[in-house]
């Protein structure tokens, strides 16, 4: 995967017309607050547990009551009172709690994770996540695990929630997104929920475990065009107001920054994709090498060196969706035997 | 290791008058074409093997002559021809090239390290890097390998060079750093060397495997500080004007971007660090969370969660060195149970 969790919240976007219980939903229904009641057709548990009956959660699903949503994401349907606060908090749990981690999965394949990715997620007791995501995790890691709670393309802020509601109740919880915790992804988000739960970071020992981000794992396909300072931008408007998106692309594009860009394109933000390139053109060259990669790591991994000049026209092919990254290169890139070079700036001083 | 490769460059800068076989004076006696000469105090060998001997090799030690470094690093002084070329060249070697790959430890622990980083140590036959960096591989990966090649704080270039004509000699050579190969690091540098040898990327089946760079696993340390739209700005002029580097800190600190300052500090830049902090504080409030991260994932690390207005003073405190990464926050993070948070911004769309 390569395009860490945004891609999860655009997937939100996406799919508000496929599964009823999208956040925005959540938003105007009010998210259910028991934890083993999802929205969003989650799968739960593995090996013999399954659903509530074995793990330690707050309400039962029969009591929550729960909106009914048309969901073709598989959701099962459940209504929803209006009334119900949002979410459960600290004090509706009475056991110790238990550790949440966020785990950062890198580019998504099991030689992409760190050594302490994987012992993290063999401490954990459940692990929560994407299921994409969950998929990606060896058999062997996610055997070991009591349980597993994964939804498809629906409610990032529900499943964060259900994790932390999970170590509320006292289990080891690791909640995992590709790429790393704190790029567009788990770390800030369950941070803010668990304040919001009345809860605190150490009340659930809360860590971190950093992973290799998309635009490292891009990049690494592409040769050098990192390299020096470098910017990471995301094209997804979905709490950021594009018109500070561009703001940034113009500073990115001015101060000859190498430019990562994640979540390039969706079928509801070419606008945003078309806007990107021209922006870049105001400052750079038509000829300034770009690298598209899409699905790192995956078996549909393409990648792509074009010039920018060539790059709006690629929206609208397959390379580029919501699984691309791009690459954009400074004024010093070049391309040579299939790959882009951003110079360290030795040949300016050196000879060699 | 929490600077990726750029400290090397700076240990460069520092170790001039400690080191004969500095990179500068590197440039000025053109440096030694002999894979089996270096100039610094390499160490060579590992197991049985040691010097030239068992490896393949271009020119053996006795041919290459070398000048006469007053190395205080522990290089063994040679005396080098001046007329000499640069370093070998693709001509100078008759065996089939072998691989050479630039791999990223991430922060320098073996547990950060990813599956693929480790199995490609193990294919390797050569392991060259930086002496502190090469400690930092587990004993079970470096004892597999016929060679290592470490050099001490000196000759990035050379090294580089000196892993370079290994693989054109016909060896399975991996370069090492920490953190990523993209970020402040290996893979352009080992690209244009490959180039001015009259080599391809293609020659020696050149690859890059990521790691996770110093901004991610410092960030890790800190909670969610990044989380959003991100910039890395390193604080070495060795090879960037300052100029370039001081407008690009203005674009960032007005454009909200969370910000990763790489080498912020040495003494021969502490003019740097101080207008660096200024220029932050032009564009941020003074009590902007800021996370310094002190030798990351080693025995000494440290991390200080602070505000922008004490920063600069810190520059001349043990904190700030070499081997710390600096975490500016933007308008929107805020300190909560000694981490930093950088909201994702659902707060302002949901009730949870």
């Amino acid at each position: 995967m390569s395009t860490d969790t945004t891609t999860d919240a655009d997937a939100d976007d996406e799919s508000t017309s496929k599964c009823g219980a999208s956040t925005e939903t959540e938003a105007e229904t009010d998210t259910s607050s028991s934890s083993s009641d999802p929205n969003c057709g989650a799968s739960g548990g593995s090996g013999d547990s399954s659903g509530s009956s074995g793990s330690k959660c707050g309400a039962s699903s029969s009591d929550s009551g729960s909106l009914a949503s048309e969901s073709k994401c598989g959701a099962s349907s459940k209504k929803q009172s209006t009334e119900e606060k949002v979410g459960a908090t600290i004090d509706d749990f009475d056991a110790d709690p238990g550790q949440l981690t966020a785990v950062g999965l890198g580019p998504g394949h099991s030689e992409g994770m760190t050594e302490r990715a994987k012992a993290a997620l063999l401490d954990a007791e459940h692990i929560v996540g994407y299921t994409t995501y969950i998929e990606l995790i060896p058999d062997e890691i996610t055997a070991a695990a009591d349980e597993l709670y994964d939804t498809p393309m629906c409610g990032e802020v529900s499943r964060t929630e259900e994790a932390i509601d999970r170590a509320l109740a006292g289990n080891d919880v690791a909640i995992v997104g590709s790429g790393d915790p704190n790029v567009y992804a788990l770390a800030g988000l369950a941070l803010e929920i668990l304040e919001s739960k009345g809860a605190t970071a150490s009340t659930v020992d809360f860590d971190v475990i950093p992973g290799v981000p998309a635009a490292q794992s891009c990049a690494a396909r592409l040769g050098a065009p990192l390299v020096n300072d470098t910017v990471s931008i995301s094209l997804s408007d979905h709490l950021v107001p594009m018109p500070e998106i561009e703001s940034r692309l113009h500073a990115a594009a001015r101060e000859s920054f190498t430019i990562a860009i994640y979540n390039p394109w969706s079928r509801k933000r070419r606008d945003n994709f078309e806007k990107a390139c021209e922006i870049l053109l105001t400052h750079r060259d038509p000829d300034t090498p770009v690298g598209v990669v899409h699905g790192a790591g995956r078996e549909d991994e393409r990648v792509l060196i074009t010039e920018l000049a060539e790059l709006e026209d690629l929206g609208e092919s397959e390379l580029v969706d919501m699984t691309t990254t791009i690459v954009v290169g400074n004024e010093e890139t070049y391309v040579w035997d299939d790959r882009m070079v951003t110079p360290r700036g030795y040949e300016t001083k050196y000879d060699y």
